[in-house]
């Protein structure tokens, strides 16, 4: 690798991302529904770019800062996937004037304050549990979601567009059919909800998906209008452990400088630690944490995983990679390893720039 | 609280800072050792300033980025207490032209690179492994101590100043006993490589130590030459379960929206998640994890712990506090939770600013 890696880098296959890309705007193509990828994994308006030559118009991002972002660099209709933080109402209020936002409610409250304080007009999306628990109304909470429902529909400046989800607990699952079923009735739930509003009159209601596991295995989405996967664009250790990617679609790495070697307990110790990987962390049946993969440096790109190889703990700047003899046996002080994130949407927030593998700099709304 | 919280705002209470700072300070003055803060936990060049007051003249950084800014910003006397990244020597031989820098070394492959690419003088200690092992010479290896030594020796940009250690499996204890302990059998190993040093006419040699839990616990310091602790200067929930600081010592708090409330399980959702407090956490006895602390608000600062209240999980911006019935009735959206760090210096990392209890903003390295 022909890479001036000096300190810890992050690397991105451009190639790779690119495929990911395709593979997934094309499922929706096919499918016909709705694209609105989540920005938040790469945070760049250049990669954002990316998605325009297949014809997507739509963006998801978890921050009124990051809609702000990807407004100054043209796109018009964003979700902000979160819950409305109706402390930024300022700030929402002049997006709002200018693109078409899309805002997330869940409570009486967050619509009534909507009700009072926005000067235009937005579109909302109420938020539904299937099963997660971290937000959102239970799909089956009938009497909230028609309250809710109801207070959107008094409110002059707010449209509803539909039900949203977030199936976060696919990310806690053992096998793919684990992840399918989850799917399945996190979409069963959501029609559920959505028979709970059409019933009472409300009409059109859209249902809005998102994790990248469930987008990545399913085929079929008959009966969804909008997906909302972001990780899928670099994919990373988590993904790949979950079985929803293969190895050769992770799109970024890390490369980090060897800084020292213990060639007695087979440690090596690299400058790239939790202000670069973040503390992020996959357990093993075994108990042991894995921090990052370690994979093969090719000519112009990375390859297969280094056997036995992982980073075991992470300080603030240092990096424990516990690994073989043969491979400590090769490596030198002075040399980089290329490290698989565990959680490339935290790296990538991190690191704030990419390089590509011919040496680019790509910027992201972290860049000074 | 007067304040104007609309995001994830890193708040810092002046007076807990510049307390922690004094003690730390006088101990050493009291001592008679010289005292080189790390600013890794902090990197910042005004609450660098703070220190001076003290006659504080030395300090650590831990990357080559790090001591550039703070050689910008008047500091002369700088250790990289890190393995030297010998990837980074151009920036390493512009920073020795105009600073007095110390480097870490610990391989005679690094002293070897060093004699080779150094321009400048520099000074070096040699890291030693006293029983955390992370990085470092094992103590008692007088072979490879000897060697590393001998190099040093023979390199005429290269003075060696002493011995260095980071007893940080003080941070895996159970009580302050186990603390005390672990810096007093530190200081007997560091006194053991002295002897081997000093014994082959190697001489003087200075003995540094560093963490914050040994130093903020011990108060007699004979025998050592220097200290380097940096997270008293803020303190965290990490050090408070350690007993190494009591709660009103903790000088920075994150201020996070509140965004949803969950009656029925006792949650609430706020604003600030993995890239603002970072995926650290404690385990209890029971297996919770712990990702921060929930603290009462007060006129001008934050108060005692709010009960059974914690971050019980983190997502790339969601916070999910667990908390009783008596709170979250007082709770609503649009309030904001004051919440204390797990791990200050990567909150601080992520977070890039601080905002005193007067509103005003105090920069770090991080700020665009």
């Amino acid at each position: 690798m022909k890479l001036n890696v000096t300190k810890p880098t992050l690397l991105l296959d451009i190639q790779k991302a690119q495929k990911n890309i395709a593979l997934m705007a094309e499922k929706a193509i096919t499918n016909d529904i709705r694209f609105r990828p989540h920005f938040k994994t790469h945070q760049s308006a250049e990669i954002g770019k990316w998605f325009k030559k297949f014809g997507t118009e739509s963006a998801t991002v978890s921050s009124v800062e990051m809609a702000e972002y990807f407004a100054n660099n043209g796109w018009t209709d964003i979700t902000i996937a979160f819950p409305v933080n109706v402390l930024e109402i300022e700030r929402i209020n002049k997006l709002a004037k200018r693109v078409m936002l899309n805002l997330l409610v869940e409570s009486v409250e967050s619509v009534q304050f909507l009700k009072n304080n926005l000067v235009h007009n937005v579109e909302v999306w109420i938020k539904i549990d299937t099963g997660y628990h971290r937000t959102g109304i239970l799909w089956d909470n009938r009497e909230k979601l028609l309250a809710v429902t109801e207070q959107i529909n008094r409110t002059g400046q707010l449209t509803l567009s539909g039900i949203l989800t977030h199936a976060g607990h696919s990310y806690h699952t053992q096998s793919k059919t684990e992840i399918i079923d989850i799917f399945r009735l996190t979409l069963a739930r959501m029609n559920q909800a959505k028979k709970t509003l059409t019933s009472a009159g409300y009409e059109p209601i859209e249902i809005s998906i998102g994790d990248t596991p469930g987008c990545s295995l399913i085929t079929d989405f008959t009966g969804v209008d909008e997906i909302r996967p972001g990780n899928f664009v670099f994919y990373d250790v988590t993904q790949f452990c979950l079985g929803v990617c293969e190895l050769e679609q992770i799109a970024v790495a890390l490369a980090c400088p060897v800084v020292a070697k213990y060639p007695d307990r087979n440690e090596v110790v690299v400058y790239g630690g939790a202000i670069h990987l973040s503390k992020e962390f996959i357990e093993e049946k075994t108990g042991s944490k894995i921090y990052g993969y370690v994979v093969q440096p090719g000519d112009n790109e990375w390859g297969a995983l280094v056997n036995q190889t992982y980073v075991s703990a992470l300080s603030q700047e240092h990096g424990i990679v516990k690994t073989n003899q043969e491979f400590i046996d090769k490596i030198k002080v002075g040399d980089f390893l290329l490290i698989l994130p565990v959680h490339s949407c935290l790296t990538v927030n991190l690191m704030k720039y990419f390089y590509t593998m011919d040496g680019e700099v790509i910027k992201t709304m972290q860049s000074k």
